[in-house]
């Protein structure tokens, strides 16, 4: 018995949607499964909304298995694949067992992710706007922000906190910038302290004008609303640089702000990076069949896909969920094809349009053909988009969402998240303050690249340079830090969590285990380890 | 002008009611202010519907600034306190700003925590249901348990994934069981490769019967209801230790689990603790004014206080929300005769009764000596609960969430969550295998008590003792272990995060610094360390 068993990679809307007509194609006692880290599908449209507040964390996704029966659900991470044998390894649970999965059809439908090494810094500091955690994040920052604005008590401090940077004018971009915007203009009748004309927020685009995905006439709609609702449309303009407290433009600008939103930087998935296929933009060259050339049984769609869009093979797909849905279909139907014989479908492309929403229950719409702004155009978004929801029950839960969000104040809960790492590169522009003397002490820093100057009343001025500790002071019982430290020229640093270092460093020397030379393991003075031996 | 400022700290049902009151009854020119680390007030009863998924996790809680008009909030750390100049130091922000506020009353209403530091590894591994965060934590966790087991290949493993030990027949537990086992009775239409009778549900209660907040009659009801569901209810019995893998009874038994949660342990809190105050059981003692004596303008309330009953001193109000509610009229009446002239009143307790939600749509009742148990007294729990909730806007949220989940199956979205500390001290029982030959390398581990064997074919074997560093192949490159390590006696052991080594250990050796002795530094064979020198 031939082609018994399927393996889809990948659960966003072309591993999904794949998954979902292919069951529906094939006899039931085909075998369909598909891996994914989380194990639910992010309805990305509706990510700005969860980040915005108007829809709930948990709705703007469906769970898998409610929408996929008859598919194997494996919540794994995916570590290798090997295209020949069509085997995939996997690591699964919380102790990271490995798996081999063997199939006989394997559908790479791997997206996309972020890559931002290009803009220093930005890696480091910038929010991202590419699944839940990340919305539910911006979500959690931005009340962060408001909270600490409203009590702050230097005006420099306030500022920084009430300006927020959105990168990126495409769709992602702009209907963030819309849905923050809205969430801060309804929250601020909360927030006694916090003036509304301090509030400043800007949209970064590159290009020289914004929503490259509707007609001209449409972006410049967009672009006029946003502006008179008080955001700052900055096209032609890139990003240079970011660091903790502000981000550099190429215009040579440098805007202070605790948010810098990244709507950027879309590249290839590490895994689809290490494969040996042919790639154009880092994504896997298909033929129009949808199968990687040179490996039998070996298909892939969507973001991960370079698949060309008709005839004239020079134009790619473009990497949107309506041409992932497309490529789902003619997939669907070519594998069927390969399993019970039949001539395989050629993709072809056709583009429906556009939607998006600006906030302030405006947007625009470019379907078919034709034009829409204004209110019109956001009904229509919230309509087209509560119709595309997988789901019946996901339908209810975002338009019960939709109704309260009419009705009530937003939610402001700030739920707070954990640091996702215990040590963080950060980056620090000539100038910028790492800490001053007196506030709380916080982590210890090791500087991996540039020079920093500690200074503090009655001591020398010490120079920091790469290999330096400071910081470590808390390590000692110190509850403020003694000195200011400000970078001399740009620098990169390590952050290390306090908690994690005390849990270890109390440790360190009942254990004969030391950081040799760097001191943390016997009490010093802060000054003496300025300077690397 | 004197008594111009108020300052109330922590927003439980204490502090909140408190300030409620507060704002009320004083002139609008006395500035009442609130300190917590979160801006929102935890509505604790319906902590157990969030971890069991039918209410959404922002809904059980309420925003401060819509709670509290007129009220100034401050999202801080408390750091401390000087009750004789009343004035509290704080630090917030992301930078960790140190603030110090001056007040003319200062409210103590920073409840309890949880102490399980006299059971040895609960406090490491139970997943506790104190707040928010850990409610959603449990939600996830268990979700994550039923994702692993459905396609664990090692039925010893899926045992493990599935058995749910609660610790603490109290309100607290009794709901959490309930839900829990609510949320996995539905959720397993979904996970095709779990059998029902597989999945093992524990309830752990030293005391000789579960709920001694019930009268006796309604405690049997509720055992008698949990046992009928299929939750083992174990009393009489009590926690000795707890390890990764397992749970510990003071009978003997070890009941292997991945989810182990632990209701009980109330503790004050080390702010509470590091008062110069006469203390009964880890509360401030009060007089029946709710004042802290020999210190003037310093009042307490609700759990962190240990106030009188009534007249009969040697009884203290017990730690609830009614108790809290009850105090905070008192102290508000009293703060006004303070400031504005008149006689203090006495607190007096007078117990309403209590209401438990057993899951499955089952609650009991003991209301005004009234005591019902089955449907009605669940519809009552729900219905008491919603008149409770504060703000108009979050009893239509949390009616509108029960109303979804009765009509849809319930949300099993899996939000993953960074592990709150990079570095993590786990206990192992003598024979635990930490990790096996061939799993997917993962942390490094430091040994800091106890003895471990680490097993290796064609290897000689190797004891670990303390000191000792293994798992660290992973930093040299390894993506399997070469090894199997198993306890030889009860041990603990730091497990470090391989990402945040590796982004150390990237820069340890460029910077001259290095872990001298352990080797973390430059490569050498695992077996060499496992012998400190």
């Amino acid at each position: 018995m031939p082609e018994r068993r399927l393996l889809i990679l990948g659960a966003g809307f072309g591993g999904v949607f794949a998954a979902k007509r292919l069951r529906r194609r094939l006899p039931g006692d085909v075998a369909i499964e598909i891996v994914d880290d989380n194990n639910y599908f992010v309805f990305q449209p509706l990510l700005p909304e969860v980040a915005g507040g108007s829809v709930n964390v948990a709705d703007a996704v469906v769970p898998l298995r409610s929408l996929l029966p008859g598919v194997t659900i494996r919540e794994a991470t995916i570590l290798g694949i090997d295209l020949v044998e069509r085997r995939v390894e996997v690591q699964q649970g919380m102790r990271g067992t490995l798996h081999v999965l063997a199939c006989d059809h394997l559908v790479i439908a791997l997206g996309q992710t972020v890559d931002l090494r290009r803009y220093p810094g930005l890696g480091e500091h910038a929010l991202r706007m590419k699944d839940l955690a990340d919305a539910f994040r911006l979500r959690n920052h931005v009340i962060d922000c408001l909270e600490q604005a409203d009590i702050a008590a230097d005006p420099e401090l306030k500022r920084r906190l009430l300006t927020f940077v959105v990168v990126g004018g495409g769709l992602s971009g702009v209907e963030t910038v819309g849905e923050i915007h809205d969430m801060i203009a309804r929250a601020l009748t909360f927030y006694p302290r916090i003036n509304r004309r301090s509030v400043r927020m800007l949209l970064v685009e590159y290009q020289p004008r914004i929503l490259p995905e509707v007609a001209d006439g449409l972006a410049e709609y967009a672009a006029r609303r946003l502006s008179r609702r008080g955001i700052e449309v900055i096209t032609g303009v890139g990003v240079k640089s970011a660091s903790r407290d502000a981000i550099e433009l190429t215009d040579g600008r440098v805007v202070d702000a605790m948010t810098v939103v990244a709507t950027v930087g879309n590249g290839p998935s590490p895994l689809v990076e290490s494969l040996p296929v042919d790639r154009r933009r880092g994504r896997i060259v298909a033929d129009r069949h949808l199968r990687v050339p040179g490996y039998e049984g070996v298909w892939t769609l969507g973001d991960a896909a370079w698949v060309p869009a008709g005839r004239d093979d020079e134009a790619a797909t473009p990497p949107t969920a309506q041409a992932a849905v497309q490529q789902a279909e003619v997939l669907a139907a070519n594998i069927q094809a390969a399993t019970g014989g039949g001539a395989l479908a050629a993709f072809e492309y056709r583009r429906k349009g556009q939607l998006a929403s600006l906030g302030g229950r405006r947007g625009v719409a470019d379907v078919y053909g034709f034009e829409l702004s204004g209110f019109f155009a956001w009904v229509m978004w919230r309509l087209f988009y509560l119709v595309m929801l997988p789901g019946f029950a996901t339908k209810v839960r975002v338009a019960v969402d939709w109704m309260l969000d009419a009705l009530f104040p937003r939610n402001l809960v700030q739920i707070q998240q954990p640091s996702p790492q215990a040590v963080r590169k950060q980056r620090f522009r000539a100038g910028d303050v790492v800490y001053e003397r007196g506030e709380v002490a916080g982590p210890l820093y090791l500087v991996v690249e540039g020079r920093l100057r500690r200074t503090s009343p009655g001591e020398e001025e010490a120079v920091l340079e790469t290999g330096s500790l400071f910081g470590d002071g808390a390590l000692r019982g110190e509850r403020l830090r003694r000195a200011t430290v400000t970078a001399l020229e740009n620098s990169y640093c390590l952050a290390l969590e306090r908690a994690d270092l005390e849990l270890l460093a109390g440790h360190l020397e009942r254990l004969g285990l030391c950081l040799a030379g760097s001191g943390l393991g016997e009490p010093a003075s802060e000054a003496q380890r300025g300077r690397p031996g």
